[in-house]
């Protein structure tokens, strides 16, 4: 509630035309349901330009379901990240959203109600090898309900320069580019190197032995010798996709 | 060298308007100088949209006073991080850069050959504590060199969360936030949760015995429960104000 | 055994009334019982405040139960942590235990056999997340137990500032407050700055990736800029439970 | 700001007696001054119990000295940890202080300007060896200056187990036990099964090699057998001290 | 493509002998095939020395089918490391090679469809003990299809030293040692102090505790006092067959 | 082989009672057997005073199987440690060992051949809780196989010092003492400091959360404040008894 | 106090011939004295078999020299251990102690006041190279003072292994073998499979980069493949000395 | 020593050429010097190819002194690695060696006594930064010292990838690549991808933050997508270049 809404309310109050107490109601409610064991924040995407997403690893699934069916009854559209496919069945069951998706590589959930009108800026993702593919998956679901255009540029990891260096036009091209990469990640350094817009480094688990389960690759990343690159967690596609989300429409919207 | 341009070089070739040796080295030999220790990257300005920076820590003074001559030749702004106030004598010595200047906080020098025009975006870098504000300025004085227009916010770390609150208005305003903040590092999450613009997360060292270093706050970061949070290295200033210049300056070249 | 009272068992002795060997016995043989693979530490109740807690991981079932026996033929209220459905069915099975609970996600198994005075002091237990929950319930039941009143506030993280500001009541009104939060933990500084009781901060494991298990939630809260917070083990709701407990029991003794 | 204090001042917008802008001004602006490179936060005495603590390392000595007078002007009783004997010098040399104490072990710097009305429960410092001492000696002068009494039992590690076991009379009439340890922490579980009020464990650096600077004794500390035990950060005296003063004063609030 | 060829197309260009729009494919495509999920490398038997190895962790079965497909396709020898007994099938069930074969030990598939010629020169694969036998046979299989002869000596740990000193003569027979030791991986560091050539050490994840999955013998021969010793990842037969066959084949081909 | 059977060895080929094939055979071969896959160390009962043991994970089956039947063939007493039960059904099934024997919680394979003459030295085998037994009974086993007499006192931890306090006796009387902890292993410690015979720790992985698989129970044991305590790996029951057996075979041949 | 001698107070104490407080006061008050600052533990020779050693890392030099003189007053051999330059001088300084003695490698001052016999059984104290040299002085030097004969064999490591070969005789004649290494500390584990003795392994700080201050080397250790190896913490010489002598000692005394 | 050597010792003993305490002497003592504190081995020369190395850090001055001269009396060329000024300084004292030089950037001493001859065989030296440059120069004066041609080629890290294309003529003439990198370390994986010789990957400690003294750099390149690249430890340029030299002379042996 920023400076001037809060002189509007206290002039309500000055005038008569708002009670006090609706006024303390105002001034201490900010939208969200109590559901008990969560609160369903509808105010998000007011506050960060997107409605909360569903992250399901701990949720029960009659608890997924039901946050799942307040979000949905917002008219939003709804993203319910690392679900299951006994969560997907579950919430087709209700058969209330005809529109309902699942991306099982991704493992992500996606009710579309608004349609997208993708933006005029692109994302590129990128993903070092083929074992990279689910969580790349996850953040181009992610942008793509978010709002923008991607490009999905496979198994061009280091090792095959040319491969990388033969596909650079997407990359160019880009208004943000997500490198998805496990085992040692160089690739975030080396698209770091060649690109001139944001870099957002997402660390897979892909690997064994010292590679102990992304801490080689997100080390790599967060060292990256290369300026403009910033990291994620270790497999964290959604994060990767909604951080490249946030930065093209609260541009855009500067813009507007 | 995208493919236009090689095309124009191939047609020259078969013109006669270029030799075969000459079209060889023009293939061959991105712009940069050898000098020996090093090898200046001047391409850099056009591939990454900023020239490159010195990184001064493991380089003698000399090797950095010559790299510095062969950048400020070219005529752009220069950079120089993580420099020692002996650095600065050395280069003030040389008696070359009038405009030379040396930020001892953000220990970093600074050229400013081409008048900088501060983009209408602007950056807030927001400290969690006093300790932090060496960190920020070091972004601050990037994010500058680099075009942006900067508004610091300093110690309003969440153990009194009423600092942070009263001070929204520049998180509000800015283009991109960076978020400042050792010991836990909590700072980031809460300004994530609180803005719809992409947050550049900068952990630092300060703190004693369980942060470790930094590492920490590096772990809280790259774990936010907010999205649109991406983490740069512990003490990373340079990085964070880096990568919030490279948003809003590639935002704005597909703009304008 | 304080000077009292070994002043008069030695008294005792001097006069006859207790025999030298009887006086060995008592002053070697606090009261345990031994089971061989167990000692059942009746002594408990009296030294610390409550009996022994069964802790059933690495134990048997047989082991489980017959110690669950001991414990229960005291008279004392029982509490068994971390006990899986089928302990809890082999208790059923004897038929002993009319009173017998089970908290399923809690995996908290309890034999209430003194009815319960809820003291006037409330511990608040506040989640970041839905996901922790489990843990927050063991605190619930292991306090509850322990004579302490409790309130539960789930899913007010700090990505969502607005939801626990909204919710400050309770955590006012507490006594001792616990914080359970996994991921980046950041909810323990956040809470540590708001109200002026102990807080106790429980990392969960809740997260992945640089989560590391709940490392990354632990030393977040053990770096808290917020005074007042002391963190017990990842996942540790019962000992968070206890703590509490212990806070309030003791000051009340004190006062009674 | 309760919801009571909010009617009332609505209601005086509504009468008239408060302009709106004065309204905004007071619920924007909580209590704290800012000095540019911190804010001091006057209001958490109010909020939490006790007055802002200045944590010295990273500051300079200017900054602290600034905060310092700022904190010392409102009357309160004042703290600064972790601070040099430097700062101390340049406090004294101001002249404004003649109340100032340095205590060197402890690092600590106080400003007594209300005196000290100890409470009757007693904090009981514990240590486990001599190298302990410093961290026991801030947590001391913290408890203290937050109006706790203290006693100091120094040395009586576990490697001679009847040296601590002839001297439970203090820890046995503390209202809560700090228990100070280094290399393998193991006294904090002896010390947690030994009584019945809350243990405040402070795992110290003292130690080398596979004591990797405390973190073998706050692992040690942190999966203590003994209920009833919460940690804080290695060498963390002050929040030791702090968190004993916060349940004292807290139980004591509610009793008043 | 080095300076004699890239003149030599330049020349055909100028000569009319080469259209610009061709050079411009050869400039610009190196061999690969793109798959969509994965681009196959057959260039890289040209630059390294051996076609592409398929490593089969996250890839699924058909993807692994269908690059094994076009890598046959190429009249190369094949390789597909950690296999699984699955894919094995699947790839038979195409029953497009008959000369396909699975080492279950190893995990490894193979096809021969160019006769392997086996180098004089020997590579010795040594293990510690009986569990390292799995990755020593990975090393073997994958020496053996790059066309190196080896020589397996098992079991000489250096608890019994007597079994190592008897067994020397392979080992100085070799051209490369490989030595494959898990728990502290001593046998690193002997084997490296008593041979004349080029030792290649493979920590395995043999052990338990605080072998922490490998990591213990990794650090061990990390720091091998013995030089001449170089690493490569836990468990990482393979690369270890491939450096040594890399060292084998490199100075041959200088040699021929 | 000593000096002087060398002596004598290289005597009898000057006499030619020794071709000198025959010696260079004996200056060569030590007992081994070579299996291919594994190497049976039948010398080292004599080198290091009990035969080679069988570590049984990563072997397969009929791997064991065979250098059991190798070992029991010598006819000494044979040990297999970390066995299933389907290795001892398998070694049933051969119908060779009637007197074979299971411990399955120490999951430990025995066959004695030889009468056992338990040393007049007794090992004093004590555990923090009941969870810490099976590490114990491998102790036991271990111990005893060697020809010590045992004696366990189980669930003395720290928590409730009186029970390890009134059982101190077996303590007192043993020539050396194995503590078996897991959690904060604080009870090595305070054995420590309470007995004058060697301590051997074993860490446990039993606890959660911060215990992180037995590495803080190692660390306080490394970290002993008690002198006279050294450690062996996590869960290292097996090693634990050698050690001890070690220390009393070793002194008894010494004064036999 | 054991149970006999228990007896015998009570007696007394029946037959009037110690009073009641005498009997408290006993059973009470074990010998030690109280500095203030530290608890010197006079009862340890009886209870350990050795007096208080004195650890001076952490003390003021003040403090130790009080500590030094309580104890040497007993009339019993004194050992401080990792003493600077500067205490020994204060020691001197004192002109008490004419018998005084610094070895500057070990960092250990000793004072013999009763003369020592040397034990029969010899303690064997391998480096593994130069580097070693001070923690096996500090070994040495902890395990004479405690009674015991040692001999001292430098330089053996793995890498020259003809060098540890040809010097098995002092080994093979230990009681005991200490073993101090650094690097990769793979001596440990060679020297375990070569002799029937107790192995103590101490792992030094010897060492650079993935040493990470000999962690390499206690991992190394913990999972020597050789039985019979107990481990101490990083750089204690003077914990493994201890070790050595309490096994010797012990041994010696049931045997007396 | 082989059989062959062994079967002529024996003849001879045989045949009363050489007496049999002669024999036992040879059979017992391979060439070495013991100074006491250390034991030069002389014989390292014929067994691995090149003489002892003298590695300075833990060896005080005098020590390095006199094993430099026993190793330099042999008339082999004398290397001492990681030598301070101080130490070149006490050698040049010395008089002894007029060809002794000192690369202060390498803190490498060399003595060359013996003519060098460098090999046709040439191991090209790559640094990705010039803060790696002293490692890079210790890896080439060991590799010169032991008779390989190297060029060095600095400053090529992936953030510029075109340094690295346009310099890749040394590195495909090269039989043995070593790259030098610290922060990331990705230039390992990029230069293994492109050429097809061995590749030796050195981790600098270059970097900051989650660098962790070059921990980043080790697991990246011990994660390396590209075969063929083992690694030694962190900044051991001495390591690298040995065991380049160790490929090439092995070889250029087998084939001689």
């Amino acid at each position: 509630m920023d400076g001037e809404s809060l002189k509007n309310l206290l002039q309500k109050v000055k005038d008569g035309e708002c009670s006090i107490d609706e006024a303390v109601q105002k001034l201490r409610h900010l939208p969200y349901e109590d559901l008990g064991f969560a609160r369903v924040d509808h105010h998000r995407a007011i506050r960060c330009g997107f409605p909360e997403v569903i992250y399901c690893p701990g949720k029960t699934t009659p608890q997924i379901v039901e946050i799942f069916d307040r979000l949905a009854r917002t008219g939003h559209n709804v993203l319910a990240s690392r679900a299951s496919q006994e969560v997907f069945d579950a919430l087709m069951a209700t058969a209330k959203y005809p529109a309902l998706k699942y991306d099982a590589a991704a493992r992500s959930i996606t009710l579309i109600q608004k349609p997208l009108a993708p933006s005029s800026d692109m994302v590129a993702i990128v993903t070092a090898g083929t074992a990279d593919l689910p969580v790349a998956m996850e953040a181009k679901v992610t942008a793509e309900i978010m709002g923008c255009r991607t490009e999905l540029v496979c198994d061009v990891g280091v090792a095959g320069l040319h491969r990388l260096l033969n596909n650079l036009d997407p990359l160019r091209k880009a208004a943000v580019v997500i490198v998805v990469a496990g085992m040692e990640g160089a690739l975030a350094s080396v698209v770091g190197g060649l690109v001139d817009c944001p870099v957002i480094a997402v660390p897979t688990s892909v690997g064994y032995g010292a590679s102990f389960e992304g801490l080689s690759a997100l080390l790599t990343m967060l060292n990256s010798c290369a300026s403009g690159v910033s990291v994620v967690n270790i497999d964290n596609g959604f994060g990767a996709g909604y951080c490249a989300a946030v930065i093209i429409n609260k541009l855009n919207r500067r813009r507007a």
